[in-house]
């Protein structure tokens, strides 16, 4: 099984880093194929920047259509989701809806935890309708710099956060943010609830996914689109605009 | 990896079914141990049945608790789940709750159909948080026994409330009760949008909770029970309640 | 009136301090009769506890089917209320859905405070569809065997937690679990809202419902069960999934 | 007990309708005070009628505050409901408050029907918080003056919307509007779900209210008025909201 | 373009306040109206108030009835509005509702700080659908009066206030009540977000509105009341009741 | 006041159209400054198109940052609408938006009717926070090329969209989509509720926020970037991504 892991920003590090959890966390057979877009934000931390990030994944996916079997969205903010699932002949998985829903097959409610504003996952957990099983969000004051030159102090905040949130309620913590995830292996001993990284539970659903085959819908707002002109779009992403004969 | 696969009816006949179901559904390596109430309705069909089938349930489960990898739930009202998640030392995944969270995995929307009437339905996929993700529910008048005796007729009208749901907003359909999820294959081709088997799905989401393997939480609601006394309660239940140690 | 006041735990001094406020609240020429389980959980802590307790408690209703004129459930968890007014041929009041209602007949918002997680409270609200009437929930850090070590203490810190609710917008307070209800007398005159015991409300809707008459639904998934089949459950439960008739 | 049940039309006729039925309802030793506002719409029909109203009763309820034990709004609109409750010194029920009520300890979700736009009511449920407890509502597409004229028509008309509430999903059927409500005994047979009359519901949930005897709130936005002036009102309106010692 | 600058209490220096502004905020030829209700509370503080002036501005409405461009609410409990946009035939538009809805048009969620109790405005932004709109509100506690005797002690506390709603995810601040948005030129300076004045809102939308020209609905709850009788209403409120024609 | 008009798709003739439109709906003295993408899809009726065109658009937008007073975006599925907002140092408003905030403004409740599938509309009522204020959406079985070949015939089916919306509860109806906006006049008469075009509400609205000057927010996730990297991007977009200053 071929999952392409598909960062939305232009930072390869990122890419890598996020392989390499991906890899950890495959079923044996399992193939992770990185990917970058060509063009876009170095990281996504503005409503400005996901916008812009939606269209260089799109670029991105395109390029693969036909020849993976799912895609994983490495972008905390699920950017792009619904058009990535409408566009793509394969399953699609964001990483922090999967992480909500993995939270959800485990307890009655969950917070979230990242590192500054909170405002994109509130409003990303209430598109995923999943408003009334978060107990909370907690945004903690620092930022990836800061977190690199200070772990040990990121991770006493972080853990204050975490409590807070079982505190509030939540039966599983979700990691938003690829520097967070990270820092789960040092984080995890003291949590009294299970922390969870976006990234681990994408590949996981992505597998059953693949494994449940379920044919792609043929009519209403997710069935593939078709016949469709644009300008100025790349080869591949024009082509599947058009019908995803054209591109696979 | 072991799968109880727990029916929460005492018709044997409906315990072997799904079982077929999972085990075609299973990755290899996975095994599915099926698994029957020793008293409770036979078939559950109204409120009163589902709040005695969950003693049932758990009774039964308690029997399994830390010989398994992963419990699904073999009934489509999730009969006990939160209380069996939080009972076993183990991932519990409820098969419509698996049905619901695929499909919110592969479109935006999703519908329901079942036999007869829909407000226990309804009360579940709102108790799971999904509701603003329903299209709708469809109660097909008709009951397991005359879809038995006339499958033609039955699909053809199963097959019209899956279009309606379709031209709803729906990206996809649960089947909802095991009588329908047999008709799977025949319904297959003419649906429009794909339709969702709960075992198959909840299947293929227990391998994936085993595989990431969250520790289970240790405060709130969802912390296993420890020193809680009963009366009259099986041997392995009583234990589990006064703490999973004992039970294991 | 006979009013049959059903604990689900199978503590019988619980019961009788219930009966005691029922019988207090009663009006004249009604009637309370006290009654606890065969089986279950000797106090409802846990989600495991109440599914359990949700089958003792129907089969002890069944004992009493057709001979009371209503019920009362004398659980704060209101253990199994939609199975029992399905199962029962006469009204069913649960009794923190008793006071959470007169709350919403006295104000705009309530507030509910209990011992504990409110885990299970807060989604109690939910199913009751009263979440919007609700400020807050208030878990007071303590249990019920050290309330009754220190009442001093104890009624300090559920007086601040009632302060904090009526501060966040409740103009009455529910109080959830018999032993805080059992502080009512104590805490009221210091208190700015009215406070609500469960039992007390149940008693006086019982008795409303009682007065009122409603014939039961003959359709839909309150109708009462008919011809349901079942194995191992007690002669009179079986009797009324089979059918009322068969109960009287 | 003494219950002022205060119209808020100026229709004396629908005020002694209203007593006849409150008076059927009431327990031995509750004395039913029908009261008729001195100003204001002939019938509340619209949402202009309605805010006029809510001053004329309020002017009424000043009349007996500190005289009567509770209130019950002869108004379908519940018009000025919450304020009344401030106002007063004593429970204050609305009818059609009351029939939701009541229909929501009688099952899982209610439908309304009346005759008009449905408009109105729709609001006023979800005021009440009781948007998820509500199947459908029905506008029957007559006004009171052809009901009268052709009542086998018109009960045909409302029998075919309370089964299609039914085949909703609701477990009983508030009647909304006097009109409406005077055709419950016609209607009852034929009804396969119990038919609520707001003005019954209302007496009986008043009588529970004066028995538990809850104290009025004393801050937030319940606690009675204190020191509001004002210019030509009534001198018992102004004497109430200047405080309520100045008017019992 | 004449707009009635309609004050709901009877204080005439509030009402010349909110013209002041008012004519500050209006296009080059939009005159504006003031006007105060000939009876009610001196200022509404309290739901009963509410309901008072609820008649109190319908009555005062009337009498421009025809003779105005549209109407601006100059009340912060946008008291009685639904019923004032069925009853005029202009637009009608309520200050909190017009800095509600700016708010939305400036970011994703709004705050709202006012003196006080919050739990009207709270009820308000319910209905105006906007509460997943709203990241918080906060009263602060004091009084019109104390904030006149301490404005610089206020200032502060009211900067405060703001400031946990930005915190709290406000993108802009409704200012609630006429005392506090006169405060406005004092805080802005200090505010990270907008700040904003229900009376300047309503102006500038009212007169987006008369520029767009939208022909009122004629059938719904919102057309103009026809053919509906009243007892001891001022003529002019009781002509637009009978039907527009009269009133114009 | 200068108002950029940009669309999201294109196609020079729709950019034209809208222009008209809002030509005629501007106030004297509003200059309307037309624009359209350099890349993207022709016409966006799919989710993929949607995204690719946020990129788009504010590639658009950046070349016009301080260059214009306001902006109006010419897409009916306010495409990017957020991220504009907080990219731009002016106000951004989207036609679909604007034109159910108007609908607000004008009765209780509104309906939508558009071309095709409904969904990406019911999700964009969503994110607005205005479901509770929708009275339904119906989507005609057409496109706009068959409206145009058959112009009498679509706005037969139209006129029976905008009823049903309206005996649904619906006081106004936006007109989703340019080509269905574009049938406004021909609809109007036989309307019985007013119809909101897009393009003019959203410069009505325009003209009131730069009337208001409401600050932008310094803190937030609508603040504006600020030392965001990113490659590929136009110099106009990725100046602005870097820091307003640098872009004006």
């Amino acid at each position: 099984m071929r999952i392409l892991l598909a960062n939305a920003n232009t930072t390869e590090a990122i890419t890598a880093l996020c392989a390499e959890t991906a890899r950890a966390a495959a079923a044996p057979g399992t193939e992770i194929i990185p990917a970058t877009p060509r063009f876009g934000p170095a990281v996504i931390a503005t409503r400005a920047e996901n916008a812009v990030a939606a269209h260089a994944l799109l670029d991105l996916l395109a390029e693969h259509a036909g020849a993976v079997d799912a895609v994983v969205l490495a972008v905390s903010h699920d950017t792009a989701l619904d058009a990535a699932r409408q566009l793509m002949p394969c399953p699609v998985v964001g990483m922090t809806e999967a992480a909500c829903f993995t939270a959800c097959l485990l307890g009655a409610r969950f917070g979230l935890a990242t590192f500054g504003d909170t405002a994109m996952y509130q409003e990303l957990i209430a598109r995923h309708g999943l408003t009334t099983r978060c107990a909370g969000l907690e945004g903690v004051d620092t930022t990836p710099q800061r977190a690199l030159a200070d772990p040990e102090g990121t991770a006493a905040l972080v853990g204050a956060a975490i409590r807070r949130l079982a505190a509030a309620g939540a039966d599983a913590v979700v990691l938003g943010g690829a520097a967070l995830a990270g820092m789960e292996p040092q984080l995890r001993e003291a949590s009294l609830v299970p922390l969870l990284d976006g990234i681990r539970c994408a590949v996981a659903l992505a597998e059953a996914l693949v494994r449940l085959a379920p044919p792609p819908p043929t009519i209403g707002s997710m069935a593939a689109p078709a016949g469709r002109e644009s300008r100025g779009l790349s080869p591949a992403l024009s082509a599947l605009l058009r019908g995803r004969t054209g591109a696979t």
